[in-house]
């Protein structure tokens, strides 16, 4: 059992690749085979596996989830903190708060094309809290 | 390893605030560092970690769903056990059947406006059956 | 800790079922109590706990996602591989990357409805590659 921190100074929203601070922390751990399961300890900030190569994937991935759902959406009775704060937790549930990732001959074993992101759903910036734990 | 189950007894489609019972369950199991993977076993409820403040959080996530996966909606051909039957299907898919939660220092290790909830989909009351495995 | 590997040879857009696989991989493992953490190595491919009764259910959860997220739609910029190359992308971050399932008494501990599916989202065939971490 190993555990790890990550914080992640968001400048709004979008995508923040974190799969190399994730590796770090597996490689720390001394793990060869394993399980790292990632946690976000946010309710306006999520976790997602996509690709890796072209950026226009995250642009697009952000342009879908503003379009479904709209900031400002007369629907939303929660507006306290702005036009994109119930949008923020919609979006949230609709991704991933924890993803498990296996560990494989000491290293995150992913698809060559797989990245994990912190997904920021708030326009403004945020420090975002994400553990890393471990089993081996 | 440790494993726990809960039973919620739901009176129809809302969100169901456990996460007191899956602390209880971490608390017995004796783990001070570990992991906490909550799983539903129904295909018409699912979990989400989302906001524990603003009860208007769950009735906007509620209405966002509904608007989304209209009950009844024509384009649905299993429609056996009603109208709210296959949107239940889908709500499911969209949100979680599995999450892992942090266990640090013997408590489950949330963020401050982090709750888990059991989300019923169905617009009828129902048992909803919840395993806890623990890895400690 | 156990690690077991399967490969779906998909023919095109739909579900298939993998509970037996994991099953199999759960029972080679000798796992009593435990956790079998699934995960897909794609970024067009994705994994849901869904309905193992009626075939309909899986026929309109792809219609609902075939609505939501249409091939071809112009919102996108990243065409590269076709019409159904980003909405691939969306319908597999809307969907699951890794499911944790409990193990109880030496099986997968389903629900009596739940069966465990590879989501290809791709319209043509591929082959698809999800590691089985078991942790007991």
């Amino acid at each position: 059992m190993h555990r790890g921190e990550l914080t992640v100074s968001t400048t709004g929203r979008g995508t923040y690749d974190i799969t190399r601070d994730i590796a770090k922390i597996v490689a720390a751990s001394g793990a060869r085979d394993g399980l790292a399961t990632v946690f976000v300890h946010h309710t306006s900030a999520s976790l997602i596996v996509s690709e890796n190569a072209d950026p226009d994937v995250r642009r697009d991935l952000d342009a879908f989830l503003a379009r479904l759902v709209p900031d400002g959406d007369p629907l939303f009775v929660h507006t306290a903190e702005g036009d994109d704060d119930m949008p923020a937790h919609v979006r949230s549930v609709l991704t991933q708060t924890s993803i498990g990732l296996p560990i494989h001959a000491g290293k995150l074993e992913l698809g060559t094309w797989q990245a994990v992101y912190l997904w920021e759903h708030r326009t403004s910036p945020h420090r975002r809290k994400i553990t890393v734990t471990i089993v081996s």
